[in-house]
């Protein structure tokens, strides 16, 4: 019988430190690494890009459901979208973890891996971070990006004519933990993967603050959700057209999964957080770089901050929210 | 009777938000505050100094021993030293939190309240962070800072010869966490406090940047541990002189507390942690900075790590460590 991983508890906390280093790149823009008080990164352009976002276990992740590869993947790539959704490359990130005494020193290597494996092919450096013990895991990672010059790309500037585009995947993560929460994950896998671990399209950020995008964010409650936090910014409406054209390929993909179902595929596209696509919009004249697809425009404040096809969106859900009702 | 505070459970997260914002001061470095994806902090020395530390209830505080106010500047003041440990001056910090349904409001609107109070007079803004959901109360806090043109304070850089020197309090956190285990906080309620709220001296740090500090960090985790890891890092052996003479305005102070609870005095100032004073080398033809006193001399490395008035430090605990037998 293969030996059981130890536990946490059985480490003292340098030896801990000593299985999760090896797996976390440096980064090139690192110029003290871990292991002083803090580390120093360069911020050549003499501005730096801050966020920072928290997972918990049993709130934004299940270990039953997700490997701590998984669980590291999503926990760097959720704040490289946000990094990627002010126009700036992502160069380094933090990790603050609480992890019970009875988990497994594998998932913790397993958790450093998937931070790793999404920093690395960036060239963002995990520079840091603090272990401490606790009741229940917790992820919290704080990234850093370069504006290289550029202007931050806000979610204020957006203007009555510009077109709305969409970089990445729309609706796959919600489809995904619905698959999980049904036991239906033999529909597709692939979905499901979306869910544990999202895939933002990072280097269509900074594309399109090179392109002159005038706002933009990260999709991560829901198109309609952060689409009218983007209108309430920015004073505007947005008109979304049908999302069954402008979003086909989706459709394509999420169809059989909502069949198997029973639910509408518009729930998943319009109110399926998590897969931290880019909302942007840009001058009417400007060609969307590559990445980005025309979803619809920008019209002056009207009665509703988001149009659907030229109508209100229908009541019930329109994304997530943590605490209320 | 006064009507109960509600609970974070009743409202929805961005009423929870709207509470906590007015607490936060912006900082005059801050080029694009909270709201958007993600924060803009000036960095006109084209680097960035990056640190992190978490605390979790019943962990690193009690909610039956201090209130949110006071978690708040704790959690805070701990990052600030860090960044101080470097030689740089605070800039911005992000905050990870995470609270359970049940915690009242006030205790949340009290930590924003004790976060704000640290960094509002060394003008560091609170620029983002994460709110979520979960069975414990953890609050993260990455904090970063400014080097103003100066090489960074690293653990590496001490020299045989160098005088060792302590900026900040010793063993004041030690002596008020016995305090509250034994329930006598009646002894000396200032100690009690400095548990609940360290008070590391920040401008300590770039000051000693600035006099030619060779080495510098933040005693975390008590004096001799904190110790070794400088001489590990630099290759020399630290020499403390006599903690009695050295340190002898602790030992006043920490004497009436030791004997209330039949303890030595010197285990506080040599093994207790979480003052965050920051223990620092200089050339031995430097004038101290103010705030700073020699403590004792760097060596050649020796046997030992540390030695405490010319002998090996007596077995025994030497620190914290969260997971180590």
């Amino acid at each position: 019988m293969p030996a059981e991983s130890p536990r946490v508890r059985d480490l003292a906390e340098q030896d801990l430190l000593d299985r999760i280093f090896p797996h976390l790149p440096v980064g090139s823009r690192t110029l003290v690494p871990p292991g002083d008080d803090a580390a120093v990164v360069a911020a050549a352009d003499g501005r730096v890009v801050i966020t920072c976002d928290v997972l918990v276990e049993d709130v934004h992740f299940r270990r039953a459901w997700s490997t701590g590869t998984a669980v590291g993947r999503r926990a760097a790539m959720q704040n490289l979208a946000d990094v990627a959704a002010m126009g700036a490359r992502p160069t380094a990130l933090v990790v603050g973890l609480v992890v019970p005494g009875d988990t497994p020193v594998s998932w913790v290597e397993g958790l450093a891996q998937g931070l790793g494996d999404a920093c690395r092919p960036l060239d963002v450096g995990v520079v840091g971070g603090d272990l401490s013990s606790g009741p229940v895991l917790v992820v919290s990672v704080t990234a850093h990006g370069d504006l290289e010059g550029r202007p931050p790309v806000r979610r204020t500037g957006t203007r009555p004519g510009d077109v709305l585009a969409l970089a990445g995947r729309c609706g796959w993560s919600g489809a995904g933990w619905a698959l999980l929460a049904a036991g239906r994950e033999d529909v597709d896998a692939d979905l499901v993967e979306a869910y544990r671990v999202p895939e933002p399209p990072v280097a269509a950020g900074p594309a399109a603050a090179r392109a002159g995008a005038t706002a933009m964010l990260d999709v991560s409650d829901g198109l309609l959700r952060d689409g009218r936090r983007m209108a309430r910014a920015s004073g505007v409406t947005l008109a979304l057209d049908a999302p069954a054209r402008v979003l086909a390929d989706d459709v394509r993909r999420l169809r059989p999964a909502a069949e198997a179902l029973g639910v509408a595929v518009e729930d998943w596209l319009l109110a399926g957080g998590e897969d931290h696509g880019l909302l942007a919009t840009f001058p009417p004249d400007v060609a969307l770089p590559p990445g980005f697809r025309p979803v619809g425009s920008v019209r002056e404040r009207g009665d509703e901050l988001v149009l659907v096809d030229g109508a209100p969106p229908r009541p019930g859900s329109v994304g997530w929210d943590h605490f209320g009702a």
